[in-house]
């Protein structure tokens, strides 16, 4: 299965806009859509959701926590129950705007500080797995992809077996990794880059060779299903595009 | 098919409490759960959900205008297409609560001012059935008893018709009614009863005889499918137990 | 007196942002700073008083329907008592943060759907004076500059008199005018300008022979203490240098 | 001075009723009013303030975090500006329902998981000095009562002179206190008193001996100012009227 681009959409809200989904569209695979928690609204999502049916883009919803005006990046204590609800509901709102388009939830990607606590937090893993499986059988959950060896990969992947998900394992073409394969802390300079060559070569480290090059030059394999692009910002575009030239050059010499 | 009792439930939000759901659900056939628009959140909705099953009740989405401080209750302009896109994500939204509970939504009653903005302006109510329609096909609509012979029921009829979605009507037993079978405004007094023996009588009227007495004395015919009990109150509990009871000893009479 | 610019602030909302305020407060006279229930937050209400204050420029409060999804436009209904409080509310909570930042609220200038409300139904209008009037005896509150012979401009100014809330009179110098000296529906084509020669020059007709021509080229005395400017899009900044031009040089003129 | 009984007050919300303030507060000295982002709206505000104005009773804000839903009681992460706007927001809000009513907001006691926060994080302690003192000179903050001879009490003490808010301290009379003068942890069985003789016997030692008994049976010295009394509940009413009881006694024989 070739590595597929997947792009947060739909995160306007209201008479706000942020990003360029129009642009961005057509050149990803899929598309993590808001659900109205931390960003977004029914408009935005039926927008959405028919411009991703438009491009035969697949939809993902993107639930985060109750939170617009900290776009859901603000840590929030739930219980266990709370989040399992807060989840479910948000998906079956993207469900219902989607059965009236003609379309599908086809997975799941939290959002924010909700993935943050996902990734290092299992309860709150096992409780986005909950609200997962319980919505519909064998749906996909999104996380970030791991080193394999880690102990704690082993755990998510126990615990989403145990539940019957199916894990994607995405990773980032434009933030910079430790050593440890995780994401550098964006407190420290150059954790996000704005260089598209710099964001176009990982992403075609990460297409071809499955690995990535640590900040401090120390190659990691990183199997990941899917490469998780931005769509704010002006880099965006440019990237996008040439990521989406790399894959496709790469696909072609695949299937030879 | 035997007259329904219909109850709006899950009408507490966060800390705050609203009507005594766990009390009046054994008595009711069919429970309109508020979506977390003009009242409810995902935890409530969950728990409505579990105590619809527990007692074998019929679980209806009740959306409302996004307005909780005012209950929903606040006249609001929305477009055509933002009237079907909040009523298809609150839908969904239940929907998605229900299918964790192994359950359906399984019809749609509008909500206090939308309700009211809808059985008077046939934009809003095909927005509704619009909505309803792509939701899911067949769900009925809930919709207030109106004289068949009136011009507005027969368009109505026709419009859900249009789109394919069954209608069920409902009476009240506990407002009263102006002589062209239209609700009582709250403004004049007598509007809403606050004495059982009426709210009763009114209601076995409707079941037995199809008909509500008016403030005037009149007899309207009123063909209701299912009759809308109050929750909250000191009355609630009183007059649906004894509604019920008129209901199980027709029901009987009807059946030999 | 001379002529005052004021244009709308402070609208972004969270993570998004809305016009450019940095770099139009400097050639403005007043800012009408969003409250938080329309738009804005804290955050954003921090920032702009700063830049106000920095600028020297007026702060207004600029209250709103709370209805962040419908940035304030869409009509809502409340009663009196409801809106004298959530305007005081509003006023209350921007004048905290000015008085932190040195400053102090010296206007009040309803936005959207309550200021088009304010002005058609003059219950509304008597709830916005009483809100005024009660936070700050003398504060002055802006409302749209209408001919001065017709009689609701009379009834409004004797209900501020009575009320003692100084009236001051704004005018629009990118929106057409009928020929009754109401703002064109934004429905009709041409309602608002794309043009910044026409608003320049419309803004200029205010200043130097306080008139406006209207659509049908009738010449409309309109006597206004302030031009409102709009902040967001392309032609904002170039407009708003431009009147700022207009202005000095007939402030010179006029102290010669 | 003689011991201020306060509570917190207007915690309604739009349609939902919390505790019963009409009852209890004519047997209180302080009201902690709620200002719309835990708790309360500007209609609740504006009826509470009344309410404090008809019987005497002083006037503190009661800033929380914005978060209708978990009633102010779930952690939130916030920035130190962040933190100071929403506090200066929230008391700005209530000054200004304060002023159309001729009172003024006279101190202020933070919420919930904010005023727990407070209590344990310094910075967020400096966070609510800022926010008070920039607000209104000299204005004082409520906290929790602690041991004088604690590290952390005479930080505290330290960083409010500092800024120079003045503080006063609270106890509370239906809590059970560890022997370190630390709140029992609700987890605890018996950590909230359901029993009104024990809530009086507290209050009656606070007012008469300035001392709680911990859990344990430690005499422990606590100088209060105020003694907190809940609201809601059915004890409240009878235990806010025994302690009025005991405070009249007390303050006669003092002032003999």
């Amino acid at each position: 299965m070739s590595m597929k681009l997947n792009c947060d959409m739909g995160e306007s809200f209201g008479a706000w806009s942020m990003s360029n989904d129009a642009e961005i569209m057509p050149y990803v695979d899929m598309s993590n859509i808001a659900c109205g928690f931390h960003a977004s609204d029914p408009q935005v999502m039926a927008r959405t959701v028919a411009l991703a049916v438009q491009h035969n883009v697949a939809i993902g919803a993107h639930p985060g926590y109750p939170d617009l005006q900290g776009f859901g990046r603000k840590e929030m204590v739930f219980s266990f129950d709370e989040l399992v609800n807060i989840i479910q509901y948000q998906i079956g709102a993207l469900q219902a705007i989607c059965v009236a388009n003609n379309t599908s939830v086809s997975y799941v990607k939290p959002h924010g500080a909700l993935y943050n606590t996902m990734m290092r937090d299992s309860d709150v893993f096992r409780a986005v797995l909950t609200a997962v499986s319980t919505v519909k059988p064998k749906m996909p959950l999104m996380i970030m992809a791991t080193a394999e060896t880690s102990a704690s990969h082993q755990v998510y992947v126990a615990l989403a077996q145990d539940l019957g998900v199916p894990l994607l394992f995405e990773a980032f073409c434009d933030r910079a990794y430790t050593d440890e394969g995780a994401l550098q802390s964006r407190q420290i300079k150059g954790a996000v880059y704005d260089d598209v060559d710099r964001i176009v070569n990982q992403a075609t480290q990460l297409i071809t060779q499955q690995s990535i090059t640590s900040c401090s030059g120390k190659t990691l394999s990183v199997k990941a299903d899917s490469i998780c692009i931005h769509g704010d910002g002006e880099l965006a575009l440019l990237s996008v595009k040439r990521i989406r030239n790399v894959l496709r050059a790469h696909t072609l010499l695949e299937t030879k």
